[in-house]
């Protein structure tokens, strides 16, 4: 099966083998060394000389602890909202006791920085922002640069959810101010899911000193502690570990600005690739994602059942979320993907949308 | 190196190879059979008809689950500490803001019914009792049946730390009515850390539907609508539930009653061992725990000096926690191990031990 949905992705072979190593004491100062070592990739892969903490957890794991520990409840924070994870990460802020001031655009459209200024500006005691860089329930990236520089203009802290970006799409943390930068392990980093990274600023650990949601495995503060000494203060997911660190390094190897640039590529290859088929895509072009392409379902085409025709090509593709259920179809092309399995996709869904019932052009 | 750390443990070969599986999609139909099956294999090494829900998290978010979803603010909690273990349970249930009630009893010991029952009887408020089934830090095992059996007396809630316990020691779940109990893959599952197991019974899920502490990544009765459709909330470790699914194969070839039983002798030859060298256990003997056995660093001896020792011949211990650190050494003894594996420890230590300055009998 080629596995073509935004997470879990493929992983290279070489990922899967090292999972093979036997269990190693986590206790141990190899076991602190190797973690370290994982950090010091993870750093640069995130652009930041702040803190890199990794959680035994999925992405959304990472997100709870993106506000547990640095928000107190009541807080006010401004959820910057552009589809179904963007308004699922103001849930659980709402959840947690925060007070959630959501900021709404289109789906398939992005979020317009000058709005963001507008809401800020017109709420001084707005602490926090949170928001997707790449929002996959829409296939749209935000032009998070110019967001987070309004941010830092009113200086608040920033939260963002990079999830399906990191390693994929250009996310300088220190250079864009990104104070709490969330991903996984299982889109760009093309290692299995189950570990959820996270990255601190100097401000977010002051805001860190004063929160106070209660944290117990989301705790960084005592993350960063254990990692002073090389281990973190659960048992971690030490085949992941095994795992993410060879992708790091096949990822040193093939180079960061060719990771970003094989991204760019493959993302236009599967909007040119479905534009041929004479489908619409779902987001506004000039904030396309290149990693996820949401694909609007033509008139008298049952989703599901194309999904079915494609997947029984080899090809897993996925539906929408929430209201765009059943209205979009997506094609994942993030972390371990080639020209080639996009012409795949294209080929696949050449030959079953005729049998969908829609006329090719 | 042979790892006999009380977890993570040793994973049997085709645990690893099978998690060399490439990663399918979790909302697919065929995850979601696969994932199916895996749960009805732990419902019966939990001896349990309740729900039984797999968490991508280590042990720690396991018991932190057992407490956000059926504990409010402010609600009284009795905690049963014979250990470091315990204690820990105590303050993530304060940490949340339970009104926690702290039954201790001398380290090495373990927890005596009859206290357990004043207690009871002396606070009506108390909702719920936490228990470690067997503490790891000391190497005890409590007689979780008999307290179980008078929580019960008082019709409150029993929630079960079970973590280095479940799958080697027996721990009939309905039998012994404990309403949530808490595993981990990384122990007597012979699975690589990263997953934690819950078991919830009908009377907690009655708590839960008024229990009021924030949960989201946690949530447990989420979990269980997601499962009814064969998924997990957020992306799960893929890999380590392939893991798991080898692991649980093999222990039903093994067969539930066998695996309990060589536990039975494995500790018994550690206990064994130990003496034959002149050492003293740690635990009281009538409740020295097949699991994991604590044995007292003799006088003289620089604890981190013998287990260095040790280690150069390829075994890997690991000392005490907490109050403990440098006043004893653990081995490890579940899931994946034999006669021989204890039979290595303990030469081991015999030939280290003269070393470390500590005369032999």
């Amino acid at each position: 099966m080629n596995l073509r949905v935004p997470g879990p992705t493929p992983c290279p072979e070489p990922v899967l083998q090292a999972m093979t190593r036997q269990m190693s004491y986590h206790r141990s100062e190899e076991f602190g060394v190797f973690v370290n070592g994982v950090t010091a990739k993870l750093k640069g892969l995130f652009q930041t000389q702040g803190d890199i903490l990794i959680l035994t957890a999925s992405g959304n794991g990472g997100l709870e602890a993106s506000l547990v520990n640095f928000l107190s409840p009541g807080d006010k924070v401004l959820a910057v909202c552009i589809g179904a994870f963007g308004e699922s990460f103001a849930d659980f802020a709402q959840t947690l006791g925060a007070n959630v001031r959501r900021l709404r655009f289109d789906w398939g459209h992005p979020a317009e920085p000058e709005s963001v200024r507008q809401a800020l500006a017109a709420d001084p005691q707005i602490k926090a922002v949170l928001i997707s860089h790449n929002e996959t329930s829409t296939g749209v990236t935000n032009d998070l640069q110019t967001i987070s520089a309004v941010v830092k203009e009113f200086d608040k802290l920033i939260i963002v959810d990079a999830i399906s970006s990191l390693g994929c799409i250009d996310l300088p943390v220190d250079r864009w101010g990104c104070d709490v930068v969330i991903t996984a392990s299982e889109k760009g980093l093309m290692t299995p899911p189950g570990l959820a990274i996270v990255s601190v600023s100097q401000k977010a650990w002051q805001a860190y000193a004063e929160a106070k949601m209660p944290r117990i495995y989301w705790d960084l503060g005592k993350a960063k502690k254990y990692l002073e000494i090389g281990q973190t203060p659960s048992t971690p997911a030490i085949s992941l570990f095994y795992g993410l660190a060879t992708a790091l390094d096949l990822m040193g190897k093939e180079g960061f600005p060719n990771i970003i640039h094989r991204h760019v590529r493959i993302g236009n290859a599967a909007r040119a690739g479905v534009k041929a088929l004479g489908l619409s895509l779902f987001a506004q072009e000039s904030h396309a994602s290149n990693t996820v392409t949401a694909v609007r379902v033509p008139n008298g085409v049952k989703a599901k059942n194309l999904l079915k025709l494609v997947r029984e090509q080899g090809i897993v593709l996925t539906g929408g979320q929430s209201r765009l259920e059943g209205k979009i179809f997506r094609i994942g092309h993030m972390g371990w993907v080639s020209e080639a399995d996009i012409e795949a996709v294209i080929a696949a869904l050449r030959l079953a949308l005729p049998h969908a019932g829609y006329l090719l052009p």
